[in-house]
């Protein structure tokens, strides 16, 4: 969900980010596989419990006890008390479709390479927020906004809202060098240092490149559907869901055919996923996405929806175009502005539009994996994670 | 040089910045070995310029020109026309300490591990900028400050300093995560990609460690001299000196002995490094060291000159503790202001007691290489470079 300008998408909605959700685990009549096919999610969460435990009891003996307790314990409790662990969940799934074991020493490596995404992932949100000066993360304090309030709090010399990001920031650089460790541990375990890679730098500069696109369209006023695509491209897509499976397919050994229909599939699944969020921030219901609705209109952001809408009102002629260029980046926009807003762009075709790209989408990633060979539990659930990204209300 | 509050080490003077300095190049009878030894810096460099050609082939054929363009054009400029590759040197020299080959393609591979320390250093300086607001590095505006011309440039929306500080943030990501990549893919040619793991874990988190340490200082007003030796102890003895030697033997496979030796003499000289750092922050000549005198003073650092002055100024009783804590943080403090506190630290004594732990320190650090086995040209540029970074004026 595209929760704010520039921010990454964050998988969890606020009231369940404290659920140990088991995402990713296939219900259908395969899905009881065994070891860690049934709760990808608590396995990752675990092995991140672990890691920080290991990473903790090195920097106490470092002699840097402040660091441990104002800036680790903050990144390890963010990291470990929130999201759903979607990223692991497609790598595991990557993982599992190129036949690696579901139980064992060399499926708990894998969940431990798995978790390196989800520490890339707490860099991202954890700096997102400062760029966007975001005061809330899954229902609480930001992370650089609850380090300013102890600076407040404490009295200390300079600003309290620059040193809050600064440590923020750093925060986030320690996430970013502990994701690498974390991985190359992981895949070196797995003699599989080398093949994966790949997948792990281009998943590293595309989450990059995708947020420079993001607030660079924002800054420039670019709203070109092109663009928003790109950025989708990158930031969902790729980083989110198409790299994950290339990743945990490498780590396994795949060949370039799976791989290549492993990276179809999440391009397409990933894609929709966003599409939906997309149609979710303006359509969905905040009790069930726990964020208010029209924060990408606010935001200027060029969404497809708001691409589409704005091509279409143009080609129309008459008043809707300049209804929607008054609103398009208009902080005061209230929740009633965005129904009326929300109903123009379904009386456009826009939100129609969508939906149909959606289910394109749907239909393409499926035919991705549909005759390729995979191991069944695999199967159904990229198949179950495809239904729920393209088709979630929350 | 401890430039400005919380920057980290900046090893170029700013007027020497443009220089292919071939710093650690030992100009003793015995430094005249094949391949790198000569020319650590230059060789650097140009492992360096190879990898941004690399990379930046692989963002533009991703379809991200415009990350090409204003990030990694950037980033590639930064990193290439700036520094004297101090902490490359070191590790160099590590290698060769534990008889790793001069020239070939073994070499080759030692210096691009070497080389990833300066894409790490260049993410420290760019985000330190960002943090202490400094508007110029190396003579040139600084990349956040670029980042904002750039944005106002062309009219963009938006505040142009939040987008360059965002983008310059993204930049530093950019340069660690790459740096992650040059340093594991050159560690596994070396097969060194598990012995050399462990400097380099540590050289990361010791990097955030003592920035965060730093920032906390200032912020909480810690002025003790601990904290001050905490601080340089992880931003410049470790970070710069003796985690590069350990992980240039590391990756030579030197044994437990050899890596104690150049350790202990790591922290002995890069300790001195600092304090000397210190010392012409105040007497040095700004023509040559490229830098204000008074920095330190005007953002209150800890330095170890100021605690040990300001301790001696409490002892000694009367008016002096009171001019140093007025004069410390004041923002306004003049050159000539400068000059007279430096007369005062000198009078109290703080000058002397500096100077000789400084040459306590080069008697320890020299004294952990006098008896180790290696091969004569390292013990040489290892003695050369300990003798430079005690003594130097620059």
């Amino acid at each position: 969900m595209r929760r704010k300008a520039a921010n990454h998408h964050e998988d969890a909605a606020a009231g369940g980010a404290r659920r140990p959700a088991a995402h990713g685990a296939p219900q259908g009549p395969d899905g009881g596989g065994a070891g860690a096919d049934t709760a990808v999610a608590a396995a990752v969460t675990a092995c991140l419990r672990e890691f920080f435990a290991e990473r903790s009891a090195d920097v106490r003996a470092a002699d840097t006890a402040e660091f441990a307790d104002e800036v680790v314990r903050r990144l390890a409790d963010f990291t470990l008390t929130g999201g759903k662990r979607l990223r692991p969940a497609f790598a595991w799934w990557g993982w599992r479709a190129a036949g690696g074991a579901a139980g064992g020493p060399r499926a708990r490596a894998a969940l431990r390479a798995a978790a390196a995404l989800e520490l890339l992932h707490a860099c991202a949100l954890v700096q997102d927020d400062v760029m966007d000066g975001s005061a809330l993360r899954r229902g609480r304090p930001a992370l650089h906004a609850a380090l300013a309030r102890e600076h407040a709090e404490r009295g200390w010399a300079g600003r309290a809202g620059r040193y809050g990001e600064s440590v923020a920031v750093l925060a986030g650089d320690l996430a970013l060098a502990w994701a690498e460790d974390l991985f190359t541990e992981a895949a070196a375990g797995l003699g599989a240092g080398r093949r994966a890679r790949a997948p792990w730098r281009h998943v590293r500069t595309e989450l990059i490149a995708g947020q420079f696109l993001d607030l660079r369209a924002q800054a420039s006023g670019d709203t070109a559907p092109a663009t928003a695509l790109r950025v989708d491209r990158l930031k969902t897509a790729a980083y989110s869901v198409e790299r994950p499976l290339h990743l945990g397919a490498a780590l396994a050994g795949a060949d370039d055919g799976l791989v290549r229909a492993l990276r179809g599939y999440g391009t397409a699944i990933g894609t929709a996923f966003q599409l939906r969020d997309d149609l979710l921030g303006v359509y969905g219901d905040p009790a069930a996405t726990g964020k208010p609705v029209g924060d990408d209109i606010r935001e200027g952001k060029p969404t497809l929806l708001w691409s589409a809408g704005l091509r279409r009102a143009r080609e129309r002629g008459g008043a809707a175009e300049r209804t929607l260029r008054t609103a398009s980046g208009d902080p005061a926009l209230t929740p009633s502005g965005v129904r009326g807003l929300g109903a123009l762009l379904e009386d456009l075709g826009a939100r129609a539009e969508v939906e149909s790209r959606i289910a394109r989408l749907l239909r393409t990633g499926l035919a991705h994996i549909a005759d390729t060979p995979m191991p069944g539990p695999a199967r159904a659930a990229l198949r179950a994670l495809a239904a729920q990204a393209a088709a979630r209300t929350a």
